[in-house]
């Protein structure tokens, strides 16, 4: 690719200019206020598709927010790459965590600082960028289409639907994500696994009303006690999730597999220090990488009740509430695992309060071949940047819509990002290198020149 | 008490109108933003007792919300009586579960729909207005003196200095308090002990900053979920209490005093059609009644951390927040017991997490012998005006500042309460029936002349 390092030089400020105004727009999915943020959202990055060279981009409807979708055809004989990234983010509470504006993005200390800035906005923006150069350079060596959709942090619920309806429309050999993060910034990674989702909400009703402490405490179930108790039960005390059958369909990974993965650089005191914790914490039995890698676990994002302000309220509360979430491995069915929690919550309610399971959204696990193709072009573009080979690692993290896409479609997806364990994705700060964001714009035309020559050795 | 009824029913309309004067300022103690109501407030009360015909009143500083002091003399050598009630009310959130605007009273069904309907505008009122119908017709028996705080929804912090400082001031025979309640409309009933509060929030921190639960799900302890097991194991699968030493002051109480407070009427069928539940749970061997009125408890009033908002964030929170409270029964210290969950709970902290807890206010427990003067004026009161002998009561809840009275100030309370268990304090849709409003205005001059009588005879 050349001339790839003259170009990002020469255009450092205005690619930096570009995805300042896409993070400026609060395109939170998850909080319904947002709505016309979405809109204008989808509408930039239509914007932005074209003006990196697009023969035609628009925004399409769904069910949801819309889907960007743009493309660019120099041959229908060559193969064609599927781009895939989401233009909404998380919500930014707590606020007050938050050194700068989050939706006003900062550089400082060599980073990009601001929601957004890794979590997809940031590395989206890479893919069009590098789409660009080779457009502008005339060296795209494949045919492109882009698909960005605005529910990725909440479930991808109405993408499912999107590619049911438009198959022949998305239809392409491989499908290039950039929203995942590599080991360290020099040690390049991919990530050949994801884990699956399930989330639910619970809600334990007591009395039919808040009830003073006093008159009744003693006498009658405190929906918070007895669900904290619920909680506390749901693992025992070697970490084991204690749902039955919850494990069943977890495949065995085996001592050799074991084995190679443990090669990962990992620093168990670094990591401790980094989240300032004494110990971690997990399912005995697994290494701390293991733990997020291969085996599945169970947390509460989310739990609330009876008097959370200011002071000291004597309240015996109707209800309490938590949102439950677990990630899960390959193999693992996650309409099975979000019905067998649903069913064994409910039935575990001791009789002196109800309680009520919602399912939220969920998603497979994802496993891409070390033997792809595609896997192997990205392998070789990163090591041209990063002059080392990249390491195939299990991510703790879902993308419920990339084992959709091999459902729904048919196609794998590669999933070579650019991001780093520090870049606070979902958290306060949220952030992204320099250093990272310029050599992901390097990195992936080297791909799609890989991708077209193994293409046609296959072929 | 000539005409007592009469005056009640020239003036009903005007007394209702002062009242919603009253209730119509959020004095709302616990939020610091009705600092200026809680003033408002007091001022307000201030001119209410000059009208009713105090000789003198004036709203006094303390360290916090200040303190109304009124007071008539008749005769230096008569029995004193002092009134003690409180100006500041309770939150009022989740607003929406409100039928009426809280602060805007409404006569419904019968009843007064506000927040302080009852708690305690409602039931010091009547004290001003049963003092105002004692001087208007010339028949005021005793000295008066009025104390009204703004602090008792928060564990009356600047009360106790107060009362140090005002020990000649507040001098009087006996502590006359309506801010309880009656076991039904048609059973009298005066509470004869009430229990004792400690307070405390705690914060549990796993690592420094909120994570991605899907990178470091099942490898990071999760502060929700360590926060749940911390709670679920403060009980026994019996109901105990399993914090060592917890138990070891409380009084046990004899069985033939046990046999007597079971005579009280008491229909567990309908108590849980009332709450709406299918069992009441509580501590083994104790029923229902007992586990509030001898027995302590600890409930969660608040629980909070991680996504609490709309949507399914998948965050792995930094901390977790509870509000606990125990109420304690007589003779266990509330400062003793304080310290013992401070002790017990940070110890209990796993390794991989930090516990803080934070004591806020408590107080303890109250018993009023039976064969008191003033018990006897107030139960002869009652009987006067229901018809019925008042039963003698332990109730659930706590006025920490009556064990306060009682160890600063030498003057034990009597706690002759018109409210009912229907009337939700504390709750939303908080409510008080007309009825009750004015038995407890025809009532407590009785008491005023009762307790002169005997003084008398005891002089």
């Amino acid at each position: 690719m050349k001339d790839i390092k003259t170009y990002i030089e020469a255009n450092k400020e205005r690619f930096l200019n570009e995805l300042f105004e896409l993070i400026r727009i609060p395109s939170i999915s998850a909080e319904s206020e947002h709505k016309e943020d979405m809109v204008r959202c989808a509408n930039k990055w239509k914007e932005l598709l074209l003006a990196a060279g697009a023969d035609k981009a628009e925004v399409m409807p769904t069910d949801g927010n819309p889907v960007v979708y743009g493309e660019k055809t120099i041959d229908p004989s060559k193969p064609t790459v599927l781009v895939y990234g989401h233009y909404d983010v998380m919500p930014v509470a707590p606020l007050d965590l938050w050194r700068t504006d989050p939706f006003e993005p900062v550089v400082k200390d060599g980073k990009i600082w601001a929601r957004g800035a890794d979590d997809d906005k940031g590395q989206s923006f890479m893919q069009a960028k590098a789409f660009e150069f080779m457009v502008k350079t005339n060296q795209l060596p494949c045919n492109v289409k882009f698909m960005l959709e605005g529910e990725e942090e909440i479930g991808s619920g109405s993408l499912y639907g999107f590619c049911e309806k438009n198959k022949a429309l998305l239809k392409a050999d491989t499908i290039l994500v950039c929203d995942t993060s590599m080991i360290a910034r020099d040690v390049p990674s991919i990530t050949s696994g994801l884990r699956g989702l399930c989330y639910w909400e619970v809600e334990v009703t007591g009395a039919n009303h808040d009830l003073h402490s006093g008159i009744y405490g003693g006498a009658v179930a405190n929906p918070i006690n007895v669900l904290c108790k619920m909680i506390a039960d749901l693992h025992d005390a070697d970490g084991h999730i204690t749902i039955p059958g919850f494990y069943d369909d977890v495949l065995v990974i085996s001592d050799e597999e074991r084995a190679l993965m443990a090669q990962a650089p990992f620093d168990l005191e670094k990591y401790k220090k980094e989240l300032d914790i004494k110990e971690v914490r997990g399912e005995k039995g697994y290494s701390t990488k293991e733990r997020t890698g291969i085996r599945p676990c169970l947390d509460v994002c989310g739990i609330w009740g009876g008097h959370t302000g200011e002071g000291s309220k004597t309240v015996l509360p109707s209800k309490a509430f938590a949102k439950i979430s677990t990630r899960l491995v390959a193999n693992q069915d996650y309409e099975k695992i979000s019905k067998m929690f649903k069913d064994y919550f409910e039935a575990a309610a001791p009789d002196y309060v109800t309680v009520k399971v919602t399912p939220c959204h969920g998603g497979a696990a994802y496993v891409a071949p070390l033997d792809l193709a595609a896997y192997k072009a990205a392998e070789k573009a990163m090591e041209t940047v990063y002059g080392k080979r990249p390491i195939p690692t299990r991510s703790g993290g879902s993308i419920p819509i990339v084992a959709g896409f091999e459902k729904i479609l048919g196609i794998k997806s590669i999933l070579m990002g650019f991001g780093l364990g520090s870049d606070d994705i979902h958290a306060p700060n949220e952030n992204y290198p320099l250093e990272q964001f310029f050599n992901g714009i390097e990195t992936i035309p080297y791909f799609y020149e890989n991708f077209a020559k193994m293409s046609e050795t296959i072929a």
